[in-house]
């Protein structure tokens, strides 16, 4: 069986990152995976929330967000709306919470750093995509604070690096990196985080149809782990680049 | 090595299952997971939403909330503050996906329940005693309305059952079903939903501290789906009560 | 006559008032007249509010608010809607404002106690049933205080002590402690709230159908007073307890 | 004893009340109460909210809103904070509810007035001030509606008049129709909505110092029933004029 | 050509700048063009915003809004609806930004005047009454500021003076001072704030039909000029009074 | 005298329109003005708004928004702080409207083009850029809705061409496309909207400093008249491109 766009499940769509996508921010990366486009730019203050202060102890978060029209159909704004809707909050939540695994807050010093993710035009995975366009702003934006000596402490800010992938069941098959058109036919959608070293950041199965068996989800493990890996070097090239 | 409570790693917080706690409710159930308390009501309604208007459809749909002083510290109320919190719409949106895996929607007709699980009192593993709890509220609304005829299909708009349980690794060890203090210390912490034949609905595990391993998340499922077999038997014995 | 529930015009309905009901809260109580329920907490926090920093004296304040399907038909949530309603404002502000009737803040000194009174189950009632149990959860938090030596001050402060109850007239006849379906039918209706030794702290008397009479309003105070001191003896002895 | 302004205690301050203050509305007032000042329009439109449609009967609400200039220090306005306060939510509603005691909704058809009262200056007794305007105001709207043909029954939409007046204890000593100095330092604080014919629609007293004595309360009620006779004359004349 | 009301093309409506309406702001102005009626207080603060503080500079800002019946058709109260709409938002910032124009911040001191342009009835030019009307309030309360010795410095706060009025185009004709009958049918329609001694301090002109050529441009700032030169003397009329 | 970026007073920043890139909108457009991007989709739908059906007529309606670090300094987003700022209805507003200005709604039939123009990098003029790229993806979206038949008149929708430009004056000379640098130091800033035949849609001009004369104004208007027609140059290459 070939895949709609005629890839193989286990493999990715074509990946982009491109650094230092604007001109105001510490670290800003256009991330694509296919036709999705992430702008993700991290952007450094000196001090941190109000709870936080005097801990000696930095800060990392993020907001994910959608053009109106980056999607199929245009959506409401959520700023006319007047809110932030539920699907809007857990992305921020999962991408700053995901971000933070790697980041030495002591190292990062009494600083905040925030990523903002904006999603410039969808096609699945845009949260994956953000994530892992996010780590190498975040990448980045600590490179230009230590440089600016804004972070001062001599440990590594960041201790490791992430990536996200999704994987899923179309069609009874496990796929890697699900495009829209696959996301929503998906019987199984399920969100992987890895560390560059292959353990677990954050994994969310959920069952859109049946659910899922034991030896399903070990498959859907499988194929994210490696394709994680794929991403993770895809990071290393471009920050090396 | 033995729990701050007692319990054995495997072992499960006194369970009590009250059902028809409410006179206005179609089902209602006070559900205890030790001292967490949680307020599950279904409400049944003639009608969808105007989306689904004239499908033949049913819907379901979840809100959670907790009480401002459910907690060891009070909490702001989220009508007060004018917006709900992005935990709060997450584990609204997670009790009604993991409740909906378990509706044929044809057979509900079109009839909406709308879950409302409010925690009394908050101990650790809310989202999971909510989940548990809805399903039997889920149960006996369809019931009532099966009786008044309001739904009146031959199939069963209940497919399956659910139940939910947390699990997560403390000081290295994983354990079932955590309660405030051991989240609190937990390095992984992870909410899985099972079916009451063993398959997965959601699984959601994620790295507090340090990245977890692939064994270790083996571990934490075995442990989840043990669990939630057992809450599956308090669920049918209550229903049967 | 005798009433739908087969008491008599100036007989209450049956009145529990379970202390201790949370385990978190400074002072809870978990209240009920006849079918309506009200989860009442006192939440202690040691300083005030900015106005009131420096001037040595205490506070307290009230939130009143319904369980979506505390009543017959399931209402919208006040925090998914994004505001509150006008009747819950004007129940959060009664509240508070009787309670402070009875608070001596000097005595209190710079602390502020936070009444929640949350209606588990609405049959009529829920703003008297409230202010009841509010009474008793402060009397509670204030002793835990005092213990706690977070109050310091020799005086008490409360001077005194405050219950409520609704009276109205139902086909031409007052009667006191209307159930739901009563005060649907009342031409009047009318919330009182006494102290201990017999005085009034608010009354609040609405003509829903015909304007009332003089002689009218008399009746409804005897009854509500009567009634007072029978809900002040249940105080006192839940506190006894 | 003299009061601050030189009135006996049983002596309203010098009302004014100027019908037909604006050009657009239907019916609208300009009234005051000594200093202060409130603009009262009634509009009317055909139809009903929806869940009034097809009744055949009519709708009456209300407005109140203050300027925020009106008061002695500048408050914010509401709309610019995003929302309704408390007191202001709960006099809207009080004005709403005592003007629609004397409304017959079936005489009125499927019309709907809405009463906006706008406290341009206030000085005390505003509520009381929106009370009695509006009543002019709705009158005239009402009698509008009926040349116009708008409302077609011969039945009259106005089964009475309402008129209201604030009373209250300060010094110990019942006083009529507080100025914003003595309410200050009222101990006891009422506003008492009467119907022309002297029978009650609303008796609102709270103790903001002391609680209050039978004796107390009825001493004020006489007061109040008095002051909304004069209220009632002055609506009268002006309605004549 | 006679326009609606009888006027010429390059008359203004009859003026009436009524100073002191108010007992409590510091300066309030009842400022009438025609029916269009607005209410401009302002009020003085000691203190600046934060970000302003230690400046040694003050700060002056405006507030815009209409009553809800001040027009021909009741509009929705903002602060019911929970939001500012834009042209509300646009009328406050321009007042604001005119108005800033002629103040010099060093010699105010760090003291804040917040103006409120309250529109009690519109007939077209609601925000050039506004402006004209506010300019006579600020220098009435900067007057009493100077007297109170609130402001300090012996340099004038206010450096010039400002007047707003508006100029369209109507059946093809440059008319001064719309109403809101030649408003509704103008081609265009421009707003136009100038000082004492003739500068622009904005121009705003907008096609409401056709776009216009620079010589009706030409036209209409014409006209405008000398509209603002005799509100100038309006205002000067109403502050020597 | 050379301006900071080494043009001369009456010249432009690069200019560059990429057309088509979004694959989601029925018409999109990436432009810049120098450093300053925006993007403008124009997204169709078939039917209007409520107040506008059974009209026969279309609607054309904008919404502008920046990127919270599209700036120098990250601002809040909109949609987490709950409500839009003025400068963003006042923007959004003015997009709508010079861009309607162009719009023949019968032959648009009963269609609705919503125009979204999101900064992704902020230099100055991001208002101008927007409307001027409005303009061309609104161009590509009729001619995609004509293609469709989805607009089946024969007359043409767009009745002629739309492109805005920034003037300002700085250090005392008028300068034409100000980037933010000039922007912040301008006494006076200008925003002028002229058709493709070079008469005016829209001009705003605001004394940021000290008040301008005439004939500064007029400098201003040469300039933006000769600014927009280069833009309006740019504008036909790229939709002949």
């Amino acid at each position: 069986m070939t895949r709609i766009d005629g890839r193989t499940a286990d493999q990715l769509r074509p990946i982009t990152i491109d650094r230092g996508w604007s001109k105001h921010a510490e670290g800003s990366v256009l991330i694509s995976f296919g036709d999705t486009r992430v702008l993700c730019t991290a952007s450094v203050t000196e001090g941190v929330p109000r709870w936080r202060k005097g801990s000696g102890k930095g800060w990392v978060t993020a907001e994910y967000a959608m053009l109106p029209r980056s999607t199929n159909t245009r959506g409401d704004r959520e700023s006319v709306r007047g809110k932030i809707g539920g699907r809007t909050h857990e992305i921020s939540r999962l991408i700053g919470r995901t971000l933070r695994a790697v980041v030495d807050y002591k190292a990062l010093g009494e600083n905040t750093v925030v990523l903002d993710c904006d999603v410039l035009q969808a096609d699945g995975g845009t949260r994956t995509a953000a994530i892992t366009g996010a780590y190498v702003a975040l990448a980045d934006a600590v490179a230009w604070a230590q440089e600016k000596k804004i972070i001062k402490s001599k440990a590594q800010p960041l201790t490791g690096t992430v990536a996200a992938v999704s994987v899923g069941i179309v069609d009874g098959k496990p796929l890697l990196d699900l495009c829209y058109e696959e996301d929503v036919r998906a019987e199984t959608d399920m969100n992987v985080v890895c560390t560059g070293d292959g353990n677990f950041v954050e994994v969310q199965g959920t069952a859109e149809g049946e659910p899922f068996a034991r030896e399903q989800l070990n498959e859907l493990l499988d194929l994210s782990v490696q394709g994680c890996a794929q991403l993770d070097g895809a990071q290393r090239k471009a920050l090396a680049g």
